[in-house]
């Protein structure tokens, strides 16, 4: 059974608002793709995966507005988000002499989006584009509010741009295909979204975790509704993050450290993400700011997702090194986002004991 | 004798609001830096030209508000205009562990200029700079208004941002130690001001075209000042190059084809435009849009500043195909940066017979 039709999640950014679409069947759904704009030519990026499975599909639909649909499958995984890669779409772009109306399609997970999306922004100095997430995870967070990059040797997404989607179209059907390992990793993102800003999600998530797990799609209609919600009064407030949007960011210092320490594609993101949360409950503990029951009650959570819980055993001076260059960092102050109270959470430094001993507590 | 302070130029827009100062002596002068965000760090970007000439000189300055003023030097010219070394600044901001507080110094040319603002726009989703040019092209032309890009082998600044700067600093008295060719490269921004904006400023310049050559300070003076306020008041009405903008591109469509079809570096960026502008003009007047005179006059002048004015006699589809990536082409349509009478300019497609027939009459 299918979710009924919802109305658009909106992102309210002024003259770049747009429109967040979520429901099942959206991919063949004409309503779903009309009012963007009718340029000569669309780009489609994807990658291997994806793209045999549903990027002719996209095409057909697209085909009713552009004079032309070219399609490009970029390499899948995150050890692929580097220039090099990125590269790529602009030789294609270039190479068929596409002007600076050609619209752009994300059509992917959060490395498609983001690589995308920052192509979108640099080609020709901006291109519109369009994200039509196919994980979970893109769905309920990287496709929605404009951060867009590329990684570098030395830290992740450490170049790129605010730059906002013209629309992001959810089609939660694309979701029965994801490998169980991709859906876990996107419901960690969902998870963040309860300590965060709203308890009752996160106790929402408890009684329906298995229902996700099984896909039902009612369940994931309401996951991913409800993260977009959250993550669009977010966005709304703080498009660049000059502050509010920084809370989004939770678990993700220590998360981004087990990507980078670990080599970008050995843990998926939201799998370091997962393991970064528990870390920095375990944090927000330790200096006061959250009940003790929140690092258990997490971890349940995570673990029942099938997400992994504990991190590498490194040294401190190793963790510290790769948190160093975090773009929260201010003036050599690594930042952490740390739940104050549950359902709210805040930005700040802490003891370098502390941050030793909240990851001690949970790695091996 | 240098010439006297003067009260900056003001690009308006809104926010993102900034001054260009012009004067002799800024480099030394603190005020010139004051009021600029006293971050932690900062990185002075520079070529292997200018760098052992100027950058100390520039640090001395920096280190009174910022806690580390890091150096960089890149090799000189068009040719590393690059994704390659563009990374080299992310490596070096990475590697040093700047947080995105850090105010990026733009010391150098264009292609510094363009390089490091497009670096700028991109660490960390956006950190601030100031344009420092040391060029006359620099000074009147492209450190002003916030375009930033690389070159892509396909097309010349074909991946970029719209950034602008936090302020611009003019020295004039860095122009003195400018070879001949690139200050005569310099000259034809200048001049191109008069076709498309200004035709008292044409005539000037026919008048002091031997006391600029001469680097007589208060003729320079002028042009950069003149040059800097119509560039102001274009860039206020139109950042993004939605219109009016483009008309600041006469001559660089063909400049640009030139630039790409002899291989980046071989001719000045304001060489070529110079050989592009009198295409544009001899195209403007079989168009009808100008007066015959304009041909033989600008072409005088250019000559008179050590300008090319003969392009590479290439067959027109060589032409129409370098072309054919403009960013100002539209759906497979080439469109020109005409002169439509003295002081006005406009952007419009033309017949390929005319366009063929203006470039033989400059081809040889």
């Amino acid at each position: 059974m299918s979710a009924p039709a919802q109305p658009p999640v909106r992102i309210t950014l002024g003259q770049r608002s747009y429109d967040i679409l979520i429901g099942s069947g959206l991919l063949d759904d004409p309503s779903a793709w009309q009012g963007l704009p009718a340029s000569a030519d669309a780009l489609i990026v994807s990658n291997t995966t994806v793209a045999p499975r549903y990027a002719q599909r996209l095409a057909n639909q697209l085909e009713r507005q552009h004079g032309r649909v070219l399609q490009l499958a970029l390499p899948d995984g995150e050890q692929y988000k580097d220039w090099v890669h990125l590269n790529r779409v602009f030789d294609c772009l270039l190479g068929a002499a596409c002007d600076r109306k050609t619209v752009l399609y994300a059509l992917g997970g959060g490395v498609v989006g983001d690589m995308t999306g920052f192509a979108a922004a640099c080609y020709m100095r901006g291109v519109p584009y369009v994200q039509v997430p196919t994980t979970l995870l893109a769905q309920v967070d990287s496709s929605v509010g404009g951060k867009t990059a590329v990684n570098h040797p030395l830290g992740k997404n450490m170049v790129g741009a605010f730059y906002q989607p013209l629309r992001v179209v959810c089609d939660l059907d694309l979701l029965s295909s994801l490998p169980p390992r991709e859906l876990a990793a996107g419901l960690a993102e969902v998870i963040k979204y309860g300590p965060i800003a709203d308890p009752a999600l996160l106790a929402w998530l408890e009684s329906h975790i298995d229902r996700l797990l099984a896909r039902d799609p009612q369940a994931l209609a309401h996951a991913v509704r409800r993260s977009c919600e959250i993550k669009a009064e977010v966005v709304g407030q703080d498009e660049r993050e000059g502050g509010l949007r920084a809370i989004l960011n939770f678990g993700h210092t220590f998360g981004h450290a087990i990507e980078a320490g670990l080599g970008f594609g050995a843990w998926l993101h939201g799998e370091a993400v997962a393991c970064g949360m528990v870390i920095a409950a375990e944090l927000s503990v330790r200096l006061g700011l959250a009940e003790p029951g929140l690092v258990p009650r997490l971890r349940n959570l995570l673990l029942r997702a099938g997400l992994p819980v504990q991190a590498p055993a490194w040294p401190l001076d190793k963790w510290l090194q790769l948190m160093q260059t975090d773009k929260k960092a201010e003036a050599g102050a690594i930042r952490y986002v740390l739940i104050d109270g549950l359902g709210r959470a805040v930005l700040r430094a802490a003891p370098e004991a502390e941050v030793g001993a909240a990851i001690r507590a949970h790695s091996a």
